[in-house]
């Protein structure tokens, strides 16, 4: 569940959507990671026990990085991986390498996002834990790539599983129902990522339990 | 003071960090900005009342901005500004204005860094409300500008000042002697940018109480 | 007259659009600049004897820039200046500085582009030859800068001034009728900068024939 | 063979660098691609025979992309394919796959380099014509990859098989002796990317003839 940077997932409402998460995962055994901003990671993992990422992570060592976001500081904040390459914060393919081996080396999961069957194939080849597929123009329009597009999803878990069999694979955009969730499960995928469909809800606790409960039919 | 992504300012020692700044302050009167990492800015804004900085902020409204730098998340967080363009971390001139007009907006200082004289001049036309002129290939030396290249900075005074007589200036890069502080502000400038030379100190604490004791001179 | 990447100024119709140029220059007195893409300034150098420039130039030395467009380059081609930060191409500040003193250097003439009254300020107290405001918003569509936002071009001509008074202000956005172009001068500019209403036109020569005429009046 | 930014290849000397290469590959029949600045495209393609390849090309369509590289216009003006991602001109992920597609689409061959063997592995599953795999710290230092890092290189030609069973590969890095072409070849590999050991060689023809002939042996 990416936070993004609404106003609805920012500072103590952070720490309240965070909250509804883990008490949808706790009541599910559903598996739910969320990924505010930066500057709330660290208040986020103090108050909840379900695994936070990070939005963002640069390929740097620590040292002359002013305003660049260090493995070791968001470690340090309590995030135990994050996104990468995500469709709004995209990355240079020597980037992404980079940072997948840093995850690697500081005990981070790493989440890669694709926007196409290729480019998530692409991602798969580098190894990373997860690869996560959303087709941009979807993102934010709460028509479900599960629902609108089920081929392409098919496809890239086809494409990506031929070139890395064990690899974690979600997909994401639009997804704003129980049924996308269930769907996207049935397409292959181990889960979905979502955001605004959550975020911006009146009860994001309802929302969040029903796509938990969504994943344990 | 601006702690960059150096392991001795990130986390808990940003905070004890912060508060040997916070004790050079009170102590003499001195003004001591601090700009920890995005990640470390909520804990070290609750641990000192000197004013803490972002490094970084991003031109953006709430949003769909996955990864970025949102004003009103540094803000909640306990930042009243940010460094903008840092050398280690440029920007596009049409984002620097942005950003600018962005800090106005929202109640928070503007520090614009410049790498020479004629960026400084430029970026004070956009009237931020300081501007930090720090040449890169002095930074993390321990040659300070101000004893190094002291024509330079005179010379950025002279031409900010026609473009914007009333910016404050602040110029860094290598700064890491007491009379490093005195130079730079017997030059015109109002104050010093400073990394390395506190945050790899082995007592921060004294190298800032000597620094802040020179501005009172 | 920016050729953009239209395939109605691409390769051999960029040479034909660079002739109807020079006609209407020679014809009316006025003075036409074409700029089109990389692969075609030496053609079209070759074909006419109005100015070319480069649509971009990259701050580099020559040597390991597998990629980038060096101003040695574009000049043994037949280039005599440069578009700079387009909005379509937008540079760092410190980029936008550095090509400024490069075209000094190599005797090619600036022409910076803006996106707002404040960074034409910015960009005049970096002394190029040219700054050139277009609102972004209304490139491309028709509706003339000079018609549509007259208080903005005279308020851009005012700002820069203050900080520059011998500089040369062109505007562009939406230029599509000649009495934009005279509306452009006589808010203080010296010029306009177009694209589409020429390029995409039936007979571009008619519409720069038209345009030519209105900076004589 | 990449002319990269070197004034030993811009212009006149283009033409007359991609004349050496023509010789070289008439009198040897081995196939040697030369890949001029932008602006040197047209006259490097109408003086040889021999295939000419852009440095870079940029993921647009026509129209609003100031600044940037048609596939349109690099293919009038005579290239037949093109270098991505060199180390020196980097893009993103996404970036990368929509050039490859753009060559296809628009019949380009696509030559994609690499940094590692990780990302050499991850550009194969895009299914691009070329793979091109040059350790960053190797390039223009005269100590050949195929010398120093013989097992790097073998690891790479493996991975990338492993993903992609029919694409080209290359290696690049410090090429600047006859053997180091015909170890490229023994380790695998296709053929190699060369710049700086013949551009700024005091006889280009010589050193070219004599690579031609070791991909020969």
């Amino acid at each position: 569940m990416n936070f993004k940077t609404y106003l609805e997932s920012t500072g103590q409402k952070a720490v309240e959507l965070a909250k509804a998460a883990e008490k949808a995962a706790q009541e599910t055994g559903a598996s739910i990671v969320v990924a505010p901003q930066f500057a709330d990671i660290a208040r986020v993992a103090e108050a909840v026990e379900i695994p936070v990422f990070s939005q963002h992570l640069d390929p740097i060592k620590p040292g002359n990085c002013t305003g660049h976001v260090l493995a070791e500081s968001i470690k340090e904040a309590g995030a135990v991986g994050t996104l990468i390459n995500h469709s709004e914060r995209q990355l240079k393919l020597s980037e992404i390498e980079a940072i997948i081996s840093l995850c690697r080396e500081k005990g981070l999961v790493s989440c890669v996002c694709a926007n196409n069957p290729a480019v998530s194939a692409s991602i798969a080849a580098m190894h990373p834990d997860i690869v996560s597929f959303e087709p941009p123009e979807l993102i934010g329009t709460g028509i479900a790539v599960s629902k609108a597009q089920p081929q392409i999803v098919t496809n890239t878990v086809n494409l990506v599983r031929q070139v890395n069999p064990n690899i974690t694979i979600l997909c994401g955009a639009g997804i704003s129902q129980a049924e996308d969730v269930a769907t996207a499960l049935k397409l292959g995928t181990s889960g979905v990522l979502v955001a605004s469909g959550i975020v911006k809800a009146k009860d994001p606790y309802m929302i969040l339990r029903a796509f938990a409960d969504a994943t344990r039919q």
